[in-house]
């Protein structure tokens, strides 16, 4: 898989405490991942609901238990100090962000990377299409949908869509580009008429923000990194670590390396 | 490329008058093709034509002037025998309707073997995705739309589209399979929203025949192979041949070898 510095750079000055707003931007071309660590009790479930659920649970990553290293997705990286913002959950409930998670760090503990939607988005970009989002300097729209996940374990709640408005042609072209990139969510997984999959108000997203939809626009559907964090949001486990919105961890593969074909 | 000899056996079986019908159906899995013959001095715009308009002039093969073989698609290949039932136009008007053209064949004929849809259709199936015209036994529904070709001499005139109705997880399922098409006719060229593209009453195609459309469903198009075929009627070329509607020329391509990925 491709190489490249530059995340090592942002990693470096992120893990010296310079650094503690959102990602987007940073270390253009880079992978960027979702975070979530878990105790090993419940990193098995966890795992096998992912690989029951690739669209919205794309794992990069899965590190050995109790070690802060990445290896695969970059030589030096600390999984502990390496993002700008991380969120600590102690029985479902937020109980800190802090910029490192050394202070709680456990030798149970396994980390999962999560492709983004960032490594597709740049691929719609650079073949001209505009997401709408980015334009708007907003958050993806997304919405909890009627399509269940597969349960594995405790683990089991409804698929999260991001959504993004294109005019037909440009959707056709968009399921061509994002379905090279089966490790980042892949290709959409529903367009146009939002009440099949139980969307009544797409002016209203369940997280995110609203964007607007032209008259000669549909809706196009991708699942989304926030399933995983919904469910286990639903799941209130003992303990638990994310990233915090937006910021991510930057790896040194490079977005081309995920393409399929 | 593939080879296959059930193509072998119906041309041959066409050959000696023994099949006048629609060929929709035999030697499955071979690829069948849109004919169309020309005088040489227009061949080399025609050419020019399908080269600037890939989707809906997807060439196959082009002979030799005068030559009445195609080693490409056959060996044994007759274009002048092969198929069930031909056109003969002058001056623009249909003329006669033969079961073979060698009293009308001259020295400086060129012929074009274009694809066409059966051999996306035939892997839409494969995927357990519902053809509609082909669940009612009816034409798949044509429409021009607003959407201009390239011009090339005197070559010029709208893109026609055929247009099957998807459920839109179906839709996107039908850009990746017919994306991997792109010798016939490719991914579509448009979904939903048929105004857009200039047709104004989706029951009222302008060739063939309408389908229905259920609530939960969109119409998808693909460019389509009537687009040559219209725009040849409008030029009235002093002599031309092309099939009759639903007696296309039978190769020993597979559609499988037709893939791109």
């Amino acid at each position: 898989m491709g190489q490249d510095n530059a995340g090592i750079l942002e990693r470096q000055r992120i893990r010296r405490g310079n650094f503690t707003g959102p990602t987007s931007g940073l270390a253009p071309g880079n992978v960027q991942a979702n975070l979530v660590i878990l105790p090993r009790d419940l990193a098995h479930d966890f795992l096998r609901f992912a690989q029951a659920n690739p669209k919205p649970c794309p794992v990069l990553a899965v590190s050995e238990a109790g070690s802060p290293g990445f290896p695969t997705l970059g030589e030096d990286l600390d999984i502990r100090t390496d993002l700008p913002l991380y969120r600590v959950w102690r029985d479902g409930e937020l109980v800190e962000e802090p910029t490192d998670v050394r202070h709680v760090w456990r030798d149970d503990l396994v980390s999962f990377a999560i492709g983004c939607s960032f490594s597709f988005e740049e691929a719609l970009i650079e073949d001209g299409i505009e997401v709408r989002h980015i334009a708007c300097d907003t958050n993806v729209p997304m919405y909890r949908t009627n399509i269940p996940c597969v349960p594995a374990g405790v683990f089991s709640g409804p698929l999260v869509v991001s959504m993004r408005p294109l005019k037909p042609r440009d959707a056709i072209r968009a399921v061509q580009i994002t379905s090279r990139f089966p490790s980042v969510h892949g290709a959409p997984v529903h367009l146009g008429m939002p009440e099949q999959i139980g969307i009544r108000d797409i002016s209203k997203p369940d997280y995110g923000d609203a964007v607007p939809i032209h008259d000669d626009e549909m809706p196009v559907f991708w699942a989304c990194g926030v399933t995983p964090q919904a469910v286990i949001a639903a799941v209130k486990p003992a303990f638990c670590i994310t990233h915090a919105p937006g910021s991510m961890l930057i790896t040194d593969l490079r977005n081309t390396s995920l393409s399929a074909l």
